[in-house]
């Protein structure tokens, strides 16, 4: 069973496991094998999974069985597990908490060989909508505070299976990353009345530097302060605190830039890792005026090295004008 | 010439290269090449590095000839430079700052073929002493709010030259991760009136079932709340907010543990790449009743993903219990 252990100095909340530790043996010190093997996310596997929590399938079509466009199930092998009562405690100067939460697998298709670049667009609206299904549905749960919905693409970026998929974890706190943004943005906010995301957009679109390509509803971006190299941002146009609120045309919108900015990205980069994580609010309070949701990009090309543990800061080799200008100039099929 | 550039939500300040910025072609994708060639912190390749700024030295041998023990050169890449008046301004919604600052490295030994772990008591000694009077003296320059000390071992955690080596950066802001530090110790300072990382201290010694190993000054533990595996942390025993306020005999003891820990690690983990940090007080207000200056050691092991980026919280899956007592019973040399 895996606790949440707090740090008494930043207030950061780790999830330890305790009961089950690993050993040094358990870490490969950076091998780049293929999966090989039975993949349980393909096609005919679906009895290697736990069961489906949510699915696109043809009706008519069994439970777990194939036939099957998209699936959600839970982690087999969970950061937190969905049962029993929260349970938070002093220990000493420490604090602690039991490991309760929900850690759920989005597979976004069948096909062991396509990419999410690869989706169609109406799959990837799929995608997008399972995203938004099962982050409603875990509001439910009264011990849950925050959803995080991410993908690791490659071995690099923390992927262990190769079969394209993206992950749910729902935690019973509010995340040291969310709550700095939000407590950001409700400074700016108090001091402005504006939101710092749209003010940022309208510099953005006004100055259009760092703009990689935009639709509709959506802006693709390289931001201004960029932590990494080719690290890009996508923001709905629209003011809007809660992902899970999408309406159905913007999250059409929402799969075709996702597509562009992934193909754009793999041209330029040659199919670089990558991790991409959709900041939302939180399940409590999700209508703030000055929270904006949006989905963080980050290509997996430098390393983090002391400086950066030591600072919190990042050195970042390529500005984001030099990285918005490539990936906006490439071409893509 | 690189700048400084500040999140506007988090407060993050990034190091941003500008004007000649790296394109896709500058990054390999995990390959582990060896540097080979002719390596410029060997003996006799001193005209391959700036000039001297420190150095340990047999009286009477020329400066930048052979014969030293142990060198400060400037860093030939810095991620920051020395030269210039610090230039903060608005643009737009964001902040800018240029990238003033220190970039310096500390070539341990001459020897290419020999580990920070491999060094004697007394060469040890020297590198903390090279250490202490390098931030001593930019504490002369007014500019400079912040001096960060770091060791990047491997590859993989960001080392560029195998040759063993440390850095020091000096910064012309205190860097976010530390401000974080010194506010959270400040929050538990006001409540309880005593030092957390003294109270830590405490609590560590009488359980000791987190402690690695210790001497007359110093502790060495796998915290509590550790972000990683084998995650460890050494604290002096007396409370201090700078390091480099360390006298002669603690400077000894402090070489001591950090060589018996290094060599624990060695053995324990088969040779890991590592970063380690000095978390040390900001240049201006050394004495901090609430602060505790204390390196921070952490083994490449595992990989940042998705998840991480998304909360600032970590999945360590190695509980520190579990760590010590492996790093605490190895059989060392």
């Amino acid at each position: 069973m895996s606790e949440l252990r707090r740090d008494p100095i930043i207030g950061r909340w780790n999830i330890i496991e305790a009961d089950d530790p690993a050993g040094p043996e358990a870490f490969e010190v950076e091998t780049h094998a293929n999966s090989g093997g039975k993949c349980p996310f393909c096609f005919g596997n679906e009895g290697m999974t736990p069961p489906e929590i949510y699915v696109v399938r043809p009706p008519g079509g069994a439970a777990n069985g194939p036939g099957w466009s998209l699936r959600v199930v839970a982690n087999k092998f969970p950061a937190l597990k969905i049962e029993g009562d929260l349970d938070r405690q002093g220990m000493g100067v420490y604090d602690w908490c039991n490991g309760v939460g929900a850690h759920e697998v989005i597979v976004e298709t069948p096909d062991h060989n396509r990419q999410m670049a690869d989706l169609s667009i109406a799959e990837l609206t799929e995608v997008v909508k399972a995203f938004k299904a099962r982050s409603l549905d875990l509001r439910g749960d009264k011990r849950l505070k925050y959803t995080l919905i991410f993908k690791n693409f490659g071995l690099s970026a923390g992927a262990s299976l190769e079969h394209t998929h993206s992950q749910l974890i729902a935690l019973p706190i509010v995340p040291k990353r969310v709550q700095e943004e939000l407590r950001g943005a409700e400074r700016y906010f108090e001091f402005r009345e504006r939101c710092p995301y749209c003010d940022m957009l309208r510099h953005e679109l006004q100055e259009h530097e760092r703009v990689i390509c935009e639709n509709r509803s959506f802006v693709a971006i390289c931001p201004f302060m960029s932590s990494f190299p080719f690290e890009l941002w996508v923001l709905p146009k629209e003011h809007g605190a809660d992902f899970a609120q999408l309406a159905p045309e913007p999250a059409g919108d929402f799969a075709r830039i996702l597509k562009e900015t992934l193909l754009r990205l793999r041209t330029a980069l040659r199919d670089p890792s990558y991790n991409f994580i959709i900041h939302s609010a939180p399940i409590e309070r999700q209508a703030r005026e000055e929270y904006h949701w949006h989905l963080e990009l980050i290509p997996k090309l430098t390393k983090i090295a002391g400086f950066e543990w030591g600072t919190g800061f990042y050195i970042n080799p390529t500005s984001p004008e030099q990285a918005a200008t490539l990936l906006r100039d490439i071409q893509i099929g």
